[in-house]
């Protein structure tokens, strides 16, 4: 595994005399100074102003590296769909396009039509929206080259009735999941049915419509869960056994497009994926069937490789509590506050001055915006820069204008 | 209690025979077609397509005048000052302006100049912000007759240095709360410390940092909770109660504004806020101090005065669920996700083909794109229009464009 050193290394505790858990090879402290690739991130807020995204393009296309190298050493014929819906600032996706080592996973037609107009070929963008709208389905039947994979009979029926003869792809639901303790939002599959994917009950109807419009199903789809790491990967092998069961009652198939949801560390303790295992999982459940495998990664190509950047508008206590504000709201970043999936907070340029315990809130007035709650940290100031990491995935492309606080820039770095 | 009968009328149980709990004077059907003041719902949507948010403006102007009614009728020299955060759609707040019944409440600078471009004067707007900027202090500098309410000694003391000798107000924390069981997310006040205004230990450094800035502490400010109806009165008249503590150490008082937090029913059982009730809890604890009393209400104007309209992309059964799916997802009102605070379904022209029990979902792909779970309907078809109720507030200005699903257009209804 000769490319471990470079994804990021987390340390299991994290005290004041070891590194920090996020620390790697490009996000880490230079003389005192955050930074990310070359850049120094203290610098960057001083001279464009917070708050701002940041996303490090190096950093996205080493990850893409990495998973073809995983998927090439477990001998995989493969294709990398990256998830726009996780960041589509053009300029990253302009990058992407023109590196092709990925195609573009798309949920909606809009952002079908934002993936070609970023570069990327109709040949390259991978569709699977859901409840799909007769105007969805008109825009897909004109992007006759982008591979559609339909999750529902009524719009495989749909998309029959519009482009007999076409090839399509099916969602399936292999009605098993990966869980999360205490997460359910992030539930995709498992025994509650979900509202995505046509149910094993229900495959031969859907190759009976298929049957009826000329369709050929050359591509099965499904999604198991966002965010997985090593300790669920047990749970990824039941989900692409189940999904054999689909795929061996489909004569055409070309591609196994096994959805995205791998996850990057987002706390102390996390250890990130091992992708040669993973790819081992993969192989294993798929190297007889002599199909293209396709995965469809968001956050873990963007999420660790991006950034927020903020600045502390006030340090105040409030009863016993030091309450840090900061000029950046958590709707610039919701999964904090709605996923509990935290955006660290980190100094761009530690101060000298001791440790305190925080409070970092934001700028909307509504109590759930906070990024962090008693949290120790060298001692700032009014206007140090504090940078947010992991917020290179689900930041900016869910970001609201709540309280017209969403006025902000997305900046790529290319080293 | 005259005004009475034109608030919402809920009815404590749901059956089948009886009126749907949400029905009212300006939302009901007729011949079988849901009506919005003279609007037909479904007619609506066949013109300008769907996702559409509705919101009606008489409706909001009638409560207008409910509130000030009630004031009145208390005795108590008062201003009313919209909350824009609920919906800042340009067209609702230049109708608003123009009806001089209110000013408009915000809380970050853009808002205020949002406010100004729809026509509200600078002395009708209450700003009361949080984690200010150097750069919003700017603002606030500029706009000099707008009401500013700081909530921090940082943010005084700031404000103070731009300008000294400005009247201010003070948003001060009373330390207790309206408590919602279940609910944390909404708790503003309260036991634990929150990120909003000085409290009482504190009072005596503002005091004293207006002083040396000249300033003129004319104004208190509290948020007590959000979504209160009558069984949290008891709850409001503590905090009013707390709030004089303050109140009681400014000699220039003029306003004591007691924040929005006024809620409207969400659910069959939900009882309107008895606004006369409501009146006399703050003339019990104000009316000897001879101030003016200002209310900044949101949800309380716009949540039931607006619909979000949604077309049925497909019906469908997955295992045992019967899933319908919507061309609207969670991006485009995101209470009901987040906040537990639904937006029930209600079609706009019901069928005569029985009922089914329901599960509504969304076209954004996450799993948590869910409007209700096995909700009881007359059966629909696909293209049939559902109407969203209570999406009149939080949903339009707090939408993301997730999935790039955020394309929709705000209808303002005059009638």
């Amino acid at each position: 595994m000769p490319e471990a050193d470079t994804l990021p290394r987390t340390s299991a505790s994290e005290t004041e005399t070891s590194a920090p858990w996020w620390q790697r090879d490009d996000l880490r402290y230079e003389e005192g100074r955050l930074t990310l690739g070359d850049c120094d991130l203290g610098a960057l807020a001083a001279k464009v102003g917070t708050p701002a995204y940041v996303i490090r393009a190096p950093r996205v296309v080493q990850k893409l590296g990495l998973l073809h190298g995983a998927f090439d050493r477990a001998g995989l014929d493969h294709r990398i769909y990256y998830a726009i819906k996780a960041n589509r600032t053009p300029q990253l996706l302009t990058h992407l396009a023109a590196q092709r080592l990925c195609g573009a996973d798309v949920c909606s037609p809009e952002e079908a039509l934002h993936a070609m107009s970023c570069g990327f070929r109709e040949e390259d963008i991978s569709f699977t929206g859901t409840s799909l709208s007769p105007a969805d389905i008109d825009v897909l039947a004109r992007l006759s080259d982008v591979r559609v994979n339909l999750d529902s009979l009524s719009a495989l029926r749909r998309l029959g009735r519009a482009c007999p003869g076409r090839e399509v792809g099916l969602r399936i639901n292999p009605d098993v999941g990966i869980g999360y303790a205490g997460n359910d939002m992030l539930q995709y599959s498992g025994t509650e049915a979900t509202k995505f994917g046509i149910y094993l009950d229900r495959l031969g109807e859907a190759i009976e419509i298929a049957r009826e419009h000329g369709l050929r199903i050359v591509r099965i789809h499904f999604h198991a869960g966002c965010g997985y790491l090593d300790r669920e990967l047990d749970q990824l092998a039941r989900v692409l056994a189940e999904s054999r069961k689909f795929a061996d009652q489909l004569p055409d198939l070309e591609e196994v497009n096994i959805g995205g949801g791998l996850g990057v560390p987002h706390r102390a303790g996390d250890k990130a994926l091992d992708l040669d295992r993973w790819a081992g999982v993969i192989a294993d459940a798929y190297t007889d069937r002599g199909v293209k495998m396709a995965v469809e990664p968001g956050d873990f190509l963007v999420k660790d490789s991006g950034v927020l950047l903020a600045s502390v508008t006030y340090i105040e206590r409030r009863k016993a509590v030091e309450f840090l504000g900061l000029d950046a709201g958590f709707n610039l970043a919701m999964e904090p506050a709605f996923y509990d999936l935290p955006c660290e907070p980190v100094p761009a340029v530690p101060r000298n001055a001791g440790t305190g315990r925080y409070t970092l809130v934001g700028n909307v007035n509504e109590a759930l915006d906070k990024w962090a709650e008693g949290f120790e940290m060298p001692t700032p100031e009014e206007g140090d820069t504090i940078v947010l990491i992991n917020a290179g995935g689900y930041a900016s492309s869910m970001r609201s204008d709540h309280c017209l606080r969403g006025d902000i820039r997305d900046i790529l770095l290319l080293d």
